[in-house]
């Protein structure tokens, strides 16, 4: 038994917003633009959306002051904006933080919602459209129905999950990504082995989702390696599209425990969100070994690693220096991980304690 | 550069209509059945509709006229009664010709359109949604935008191919299928094999439809032996899940040269689709090889076959004593296949001296 479904158009290659400007006709007259402060400016994206806006005749607001992990209250600001402006749909350009953060503003700008009802709903009314156009490889928020936010209220990351969230169409060009530094590079793009590797380990894992998830891990696999050194165009792009795919997957199977518990790391930490799931992949790979090691062997194979040690060398040459972490907060951390949503699509759901233990071994242990 | 849109909703497994009954809902309250005259009835899918139906308060007018092959004024007919009942939405039931009736009626019941309009357009109103419910293992027509209709002025079988003909859900039940006759489900199998094969041999192939290729050509490599015996429910369900995924394909790569040839052998022979196309694939794949050794030899791979002459005998075993044709039979169908739109997406456009050589290798040639 499986369910899939993939609103999103995904339109991808060199150019390909300039070249497909038609569709973002459809989505209405008067656009709201939601990126960063510089990147989009910086990689080229911003420009090219602009251009297209120009040449189909849609006017366009731009916000352009999404920070990393946005807050509740940025996007309550932009919403606002929004309203006042009566705009018909809304474009994220940038990273996890504005794609999530243009979905964000998509539900507020159509619905009175206080803190606690934006996640959990209902929703009144039906979204605006959103298109998203990344520029890093990593979130795939571009064909999911989750937007991610800094939730002060719980100390963590939280998602609004809805089919309305999904952009109606997202494109994907790799050379916004070519220039990226390269700790981002590194960073998104385990975060999306963490999608790919997390979704194919997922309770609720299909035939179909292993599809992309197997597709996704291959590519990270030939690419992994090389992250440290200049990418070519052709590995940028594979990262994208790799990228893209670990996004389908989590759209069907959610994440898991190694999210549950990464959330603390940047909330708390300010560890960046890619980064933190990779420093707990490893031992997550660990932790499930016993019981699911055909699985696992799967996922090194596909990544083309022998075992979770060389898995673990990779993380680690990759990532470098591990983050420090107290024994008071191995207990802030997996007790607050222990009542996250995802951690139920864990294949062995961890108990506080196998959290604990979890944490101390990812990181360097201040004991 | 790729596009990627799949705007149908898949729900696989068994009972998968009873228990997503309330994904109907959302089409709306008065539903119009598309059918044949008693397949439906007998695999028991027609039960699980008006069940699905009953159980939301839908109310359901049954059409279940659907012949093979199904004429322009046949779907005409349909529609009429379909506009005169004023309903929402269609439910498709069987095989490709009701739901390509199905999808065909859906345009008529919101569209006049004379017999040429019907196929090019423009169509003034959004289609009427459509469900989908495939009975056989073959036509992918659940999640293609294509409809496919014997047109009796070109004398061949033509296409209505627009994105609003993708189904808005479809339910894969694979108990349908358990008592399909022999023939039958050999002959829808080799149809969702070319499907699969010609996507991937199509010069609007990309990695992403390749993606959904190869799953379905390695799926189909593990059934295809086996289809002169009784199939056990887990090969069932491997069938209907591999010929989605080529419908995947096709709704982006197109069909390919088999397809356009093939449409004459149904046309005037009355040669079923997916046997007219099974009988030709072999000598199909010996006109490329030539050119496109590599990419032929990875078909193989994934069919676990050594060589053409082992697929040429799988085939052979398959379909049994080949038809014969004529030589005034080659030299009206390749007069006619020569015209076809779809054979522009083969890698190497085949001119009517070559498809004339294909038809004479493919059948018993009577000269």
């Amino acid at each position: 038994m499986f369910t899939f479904s993939l609103p999103t158009k995904i339109i991808a290659g060199p150019n390909c917003i300039k070249e497909n400007a038609k569709e973002i006709r459809s989505l209405g007259k008067k656009s709201f633009i939601v990126t960063g402060k510089n990147s989009a400016s910086h990689n080229g994206s911003l420009f090219d959306v602009q251009a297209a806006l120009e040449a189909e005749n849609i006017s366009a607001i731009l916000f352009d002051q999404i920070t990393s992990n946005p807050s509740i209250n940025l996007v309550r600001k932009a919403a606002q904006t929004a309203r006042e402006e009566k705009i018909d749909f809304i474009i994220g350009i940038g990273g996890g933080s504005p794609l999530d953060a243009a979905k964000a503003i998509a539900v507020l700008a159509t619905n009175d919602l206080d803190d606690e009802a934006l996640f959990s709903g209902p929703y009144a009314h039906p979204f605006l459209p959103v298109a998203a156009v990344p520029t890093t490889a990593g979130t795939g928020s571009e064909v999911t129905q989750y937007s991610i936010l800094t939730n002060q209220h719980l100390e963590t990351k939280t998602s609004i999950a809805h089919p309305g969230l999904f952009p109606k169409v997202a494109f994907l060009d790799a050379r916004y990504t070519l220039n990226l530094p390269k700790l981002i590079t590194i960073h998104t793009a385990i975060d999306a082995l963490s999608h790919a590797l997390e979704g194919y380990l997922s309770v609720k894992a299909t035939d179909f989702s292993n599809l992309f998830a197997e597709k996704s891990l291959a590519l990270l696999g030939e690419c992994l390696p090389q992250l440290s050194a200049d990418l070519a165009f052709r590995v940028r792009e594979k990262l994208l599209y790799a990228s893209m795919l670990a996004g389908v997957v989590i759209a069907h199977t959610g994440t898991t425990a190694v999210h549950s518990i990464g959330y603390s790391l940047t909330y708390f930490k300010e560890i960046d969100h890619g980064r933190a799931n990779g420093l707990l992949l490893a031992e997550y790979l660990r932790f499930l070994a016993p019981s699911y090691n055909d699985k696992i062997q799967a996922i090194l194979d596909l990544l083309q690693l022998k075992d979770i040690s060389e898995f673990s060398d990779l993380m680690h040459r990759l990532l470098g220096k591990k983050e420090e972490i107290t024994a008071a907060e191995v207990m802030q951390f997996s007790s607050k991980a222990a009542q996250a949503a995802n951690l139920k699509n864990t294949l062995i759901k961890p108990t506080e304690q196998d959290i604990a233990a979890l944490l101390q071994k990812s990181l360097t242990f201040l004991s």
